[in-house]
């Protein structure tokens, strides 16, 4: 039966600091999170389980919610995973456990009378039967793997790569409870696995992969300041799924729920002739920009983000506004009705896509600038960034900017997703998974005032020999609010500098000043400033103001938060000075 | 002739340093600023000014925004006042200086050949002749001065009693020139110097002054916390000038500069019955709200706010975009102009109206809910808020809510006014008097989000015994963003608490959650906590975050700022645990 674990003396706290050394050397934190669930199950019995048979009367919505929390987050379980890791899990790691001999053997259908937490949830991997039962308040993933349940594990694990990894089929075979009859055993190989991965797009190789599967990955940060406006090719991907191959002529993009109104639907062609083209240069960023500096602080859910996860594009497309009028969206329509929701076309195993909301206000608001876009950069879009048709909703967290759109439903509830309900939301630094109440906190729309230093790069060597120092960065907040100011230090802190802001590219005429509450795009920043004569070392600092004055927080740990969402304090980068042959002669 | 100190040594910042104790025992800030000025001008020499007359071909411009200087800051020039302070100053330090007989004798007419830089700047002030070119550049209110050029001080001095006081008249008196003839001093006397500030309204006692004239004053922080909407006796009062005295039945609001469309001109009836009467519950925060924290840090100018510079109340009146749309205003105006400015009916000597304006994309907002109030909390406005007519522009800087409104221009420049245009800006704390550029900084409209703690007050004592201790403030964010979650931290920031926040009268039913970007009513909060068992001392610290999830900066140092403006770091108390006394007696 199952080895239970006592680790009472031990914290989940303490199982991280243990950890965060492997973590920093490399290790996937999963290793972390599992370790801590699996001491944490000290107090819990195995028995009780009553047989029953799985409950389709929960209906559509908790079918819905709980697809939702197994596409969930890439973002939870494909954390810190590196592309050539991940390979060589897939082929060396990833090996059928071998039977053991003194296991009663099961069918199928004994498998898959157990489906629920009441009844047991079992599962099969590669003709193995394993009772996760427990295991399912401790699955860093949340309750998604009940979908699992009762079922085959491999094509749930062929969608999050990250379960191809040594430590987690070690954890799984504590909870081997039996073998798979010969017969069930044979159906299920004939059963060919396909990787949901196999048609995602080629990319390009300066690109920082944080997650394969699901695609996840940023510029190196030199070259990000690079460009005013980002290469498309270079610009952050952020995917919460497999890539999904959109066939632009049978695309439809459904319009529901405007009230008054009747179903809308059109194709490609339609929302490109239909409606004026709208072009707004727009910085998207994701809520888990800058997550690493969190970590490490203490330890986080979600992907390790550099200072990277944020881009500058141009998108051109059709206003939503505009189709929504056509689909009969009338402004009396605003008393009823306070959320339009979006569904993309990237789905899970289960079909559930994902989806996400913003305020109707924002929505059909003339100065919103939300576009259903189908070009970036003056071009199609790409497949990673949408294609054919995702919504940019300028100034807001890049999780509502859904890509691959396929439907757009006017409705008087936020999106149900879990990355509307239970994800992209920010909470205390006192909260902690015990105590989190995802209902307690707003959706993330427009995200806070931010900036990071591009260059130099941290533990960077500066010559005393060239008397100055030149550090370039970027500045950014949401909902519109301009950058007005950026702050730079070269002493940690304690003195500042004020920043050149840059708002085109370099060597073009400056873009005029948006108008008020419509500053979509970021400013690159520059500033070049005398050595410190007698500095070692230089801390460099940078903090932004936007035009309602908010600045960013000055250190991490107060603004910690268990996802590592919103993490915008000022960024720090140590750079030494050294000093030249001949001086250091005289010294 | 002048003397000429000579103090290379000193910078102003030292001397700022070494005038700070007398600023804490309670002297006004005029000193450090002045004996720094005069310091300055080491440099200086007094010859080469010409005689000649006051070009009257400056014209409107040139005087309009040079009064506006005048009127100025009642902030630059009255800081620090205290109410006993004024009324001695007025009674017993103000006294003619003695003629010096060995001065030569000067004629009005020769006075008021002196009224500008180039030709020299002269004042006459209780029989006595000035020549303060000199001084110019150094006073603390600016360029305002010189609207002084010419003639005597006396009626400018009535309005900003800060003058009355010793220091000011030892400065004045080392650039004593000589007296002014009999004959004309005679005639000066004969005009009877009036009190602009003598028809100003009783207040009420509790309000903590910190400038009687303009009036000046917050009410006690533990009183503010008791009341979710502020009785309009105690919310803060913000005077830049004399409270006018205007009647009800001849009152006129001009509505100018709308392309296409009439002047309008309303009477107070009209306004109440032409338009639908709408009512919001918007918190208004002045933007030096907090001031004293940045004083602490360095010397800055401005009235010595403590917390209390904020208050919450219910404003009933025509929305702004209902009256604009009866003055013709049609959306494509919105392309051509992109202010509303407003006049208020409180002027100072030269006729110079208080002025400020905001973007036009606010004031026809369906959303932005911009009101010309002429009911504050149910009843009339009362006179410090603006009888009969103000504006109130919720989730914006106090400055742009005019009271005493007179005029509405719609127009393509902001208001040319000395507090739009040259104060009420953030600055970063790199730059100082000498570098500040007033044009490269946007004039502070929305706010940034705020937060502070109301009790227990600073040096409080709390009883071991109670065995638990409470917190209690208030939090609000400019723009309407809704506060969405304060932290509290007993120890200085290092570990936190989430408040309970209050968003009604207690005991009410609370109001549901405002429209998003609507929220413009502050929320009050409150923390019942265990008291940490070893600690004899507690350092309190609130944060607050809005549902952008902007965050409050840590510390006060990085957002200093010249005008001590924008202070909204984490607000600190500290308070005494004091162990009872049998348990004092078994330790």
């Amino acid at each position: 039966m199952l080895l239970l674990r006592h680790c009472r003396g031990l914290t989940r706290v303490d199982l991280f600091k243990t950890q965060r050394v492997q973590l920093l050397q490399g290790a996937a934190l999963p290793v972390a999170v599992c370790a801590g669930s699996l001491c944490a199950r000290w107090g819990s019995s195995h028995g009780g389980h009553k047989s029953g048979q799985y409950q389709r009367s929960h209906g559509p919505n908790w079918r819905h919610a709980l697809a939702g929390l197994l596409a969930g987050t890439g973002a939870v379980l494909a954390y810190g995973l590196h592309h050539s890791q991940t390979e060589q899990a897939a082929t060396t790691i990833v090996q059928p456990i071998a039977p053991a001999s003194s296991l009663p053997i099961y069918t199928q259908d004994e498998v898959t009378k157990h489906r629920s937490v009441e009844e047991g949830v079992w599962v099969t991997y590669k003709g193995s039967v394993y009772d996760i039962t427990e295991f399912v308040s401790m699955h860093p993933g949340g309750d998604k793997i009940l979908l699992a349940a009762g079922g085959a594990l491999e094509p749930f694990w062929a969608l999050y790569a990250v379960h191809s990894q040594g430590h987690v089929l070690e954890i799984l075979s504590e909870y081997k409870v039996g073998e798979l009859s010969a017969e069930d055993r044979r159906k299920q190989q004939s059963v060919k696995s396909t990787d949901p991965y196999s048609t995602d797009p080629e990319r390009h190789p300066a690109l920082r992969i944080n997650s394969l599967k699901p695609f996840n990955a940023e510029p190196p940060p030199e070259i990000l300041s690079d460009n005013y406006i980002t290469p498309s090719a270079i610009f952050f991907k952020r995917n919460h799924l497999p890539v999904p191959q959109v066939d632009p002529k049978s695309y439809r993009l459904q319009v529901e729920g405007v009230s008054g109104g009747a179903p809308l639907s059109l194709s490609l062609e339609e929302l490109k002739t239909r409606f004026p083209k709208h072009t707004v240069t727009a910085t998207l960023q994701c809520a888990g920009n800058r997550r690493s500096e969190m970590n490490k602080v203490k330890q986080v859910k979600g992907l390790n983000w550099g200072i990277a996860a944020i881009s500058n594009a141009t998108w051109s497309g059709a206003r939503l506004k505009d189709v929504l009028l056509a689909a009969g969206y009338r402004p009396e329509v605003a008393q009823q009705t306070s959320h339009v929701q979006f569904e993309g076309l990237d789905s899970d195993v289960t079909g559930t896509t994902y989806g996400a909301s913003i305020p109707l206000n924002k929505a059909v608001s003339e100065e919103g600038d939300v576009l259903l876009a189908y070009q970036m950069n003056g071009e199609d879009l790409p497949a990673d960034h949408g294609y054919p048709v995702r919504v940019v909703v300028p100034g807001t967290v890049g999780a509502r900017n859904v890509k691959w759109l396929g439907k757009i439903i006017v409705s008087d509830e936020e999106s149900s997703s879990h990355w509307q309900q239970n994800d992209y939301k920010g909470f205390s630094p006192a909260t902690d998974w015990d105590t989190v109440d995802f209902k307690s906190a707003p959706a993330i729309q427009e995200l806070p005032v931010q900036s990071a230093i591009t260059q130099p790069a941290e533990g960077a060597v500066v010559e005393r020999s060239a008397e100055e120092v030149t550090v370039k960065g970027y500045a950014w907040s949401g909902g519109g609010r301009e950058v007005v100011r950026v702050d730079v230090s070269l002493d940690g802190g304690r003195t500042w500098q004020v920043a050149q802001l840059q708002s085109s590219e370099k060597g073009q005429v400056p873009a005029p000043s948006p108008p008020p509450g419509r500053a979509w795009a970021w400013k690159l920043w520059e500033l070049t400033a005398p050595l410190p004569p007698a500095a070692q070392e230089l801390e460099i600092v940078c903090k932004a103001v936007d035009n309602s004055y908010n600045m960013q927080p000055d250190s991490v740990a107060p603004i910690w938060n268990l996802r590592g969402v919103l993490s915008n304090a000022w960024h720090r980068v140590k750079v030494t000075v050294k000093e030249d042959e001949e001086e250091q002669k005289l010294l």
